[in-house]
């Protein structure tokens, strides 16, 4: 199963004064591949949220920083399911340069299925496990 | 009546790759600025929040750049009260780069006051205008 | 001649507490359409600064904040020029929220067209005068 | 020896639509207190990266979140010294929500030293290496 890749250019505001992406942006690129992979699936990740009451928040990020990236490059993030639980998900990502086709980034997270009115750990609905299960 | 002044240090975070602070930062420098009159006032803003079920959004926001400000320099918000009416108040404002001794910028932003259960606009209460009021 | 529009999906990160795209934000909203303005262009951003050792920092922004947007809305912004001289050029730009139908905020930016190695204000070159020309 | 704590407000813009702090800002808070370690010890990070040609990018960063912040917390980010070799540093930190009496996050960093005219890595000068030696 080919894994699930998030195409984009790097923004000028990601960017700090030594002219590379700040290293804190690199796990908004992450989320902005978590968002799209919803999309990818048919689902709004809002409409997730909204309807079933359901949040993921973050419990444990990593990155390993290999090679910068630059304002205007291509880049692409990588998502792969690394573990899957009752109540929460590990995803592995690696950001790559395709503008200068170099590794810049890998990493992991994991994730918390939480009820949002009570901000307790809950399972994770099985319409939701499948689609992370999915994720290659 | 002294004007209220903010000082803080230019974060590494808030440059860009031309080594100065991005334009849209200076509206985040004001919103602290204001966080810290509320402070100043023996008041938490996030308490107002909560308790009076209201919310300040902004309807309008400009700024003016006059000169650069890098990582680490000492600069200084101050506010002014350009106006304020029944639902909205004004507020100008001036960044200024202690380390240069240069204004960096200026501007001026409107807020509304909203309840958070409508979002809809309403009167200021009394404490907040007297607030706003002694703002200088 | 069409106006150029960028069209994007609204991130979470860009959120504030109150569940809607922080006030700040927009003018990078407006910033990445103009990225993706030169892409359109066939010209990268990016190389343009590098190679002709040119940079556009703002002098002035303002926005107009009309209708809120959320994590996820689909979104636009629509770019027009509205006057370019020798060494500065403003854009008015709109950002509509798709999802709901309604326009979410206007403004404007005057950019200055600067020389990175003097950071002294130079002509726009012809070629750049002419992508901003082409705008609509 | 105390260890270095930095005390801080949480800012509004660092919320998200959950209305707490969202994950990626904790790196950011951990930056902020490197820098103000390095006012502490009398030097500007600012001056230090000027003066020696140095830069100090991450090249790993992880964090756990324990319990969440919301806008207006009072916070305190707390730095120790997990490790140092010839060009590189390894800091732990922990951020308490002083607000809550709570743990909110741990996690660790490794810095490389560069020389910003090569992007190499280079040996930690003396007078840094003895600062962060220093931190406890």
């Amino acid at each position: 199963m080919p894994k699930f890749r998030h195409g984009f250019r790097v923004n000028w505001v990601d960017t700090d004064a030594l002219a590379v992406v700040h290293f804190s942006n690199y796990f908004r690129y992450f989320e902005k591949a978590e968002q799209e992979f919803y999309e990818r699936h048919g689902k709004k990740e809002a409409e997730v949220m909204k309807e079933m009451n359901l949040a993921f928040p973050r419990v444990d990020a990593k990155c390993t920083y290999e090679s910068p990236l630059h304002f205007g490059d291509e880049a692409e993030t990588e998502l792969s399911l690394s573990r899957i639980s009752d109540r929460s998900v590990s995803i592995d990502f690696e950001i790559r340069n395709v503008t200068e086709g170099k590794r810049a980034a890998h990493g992991s997270m994991t994730l918390v299925c939480v009820d949002t009115r009570s901000w307790k750990a809950v399972s994770i609905p099985a319409e939701i496990r499948e689609m992370f299960s999915s994720m290659g």
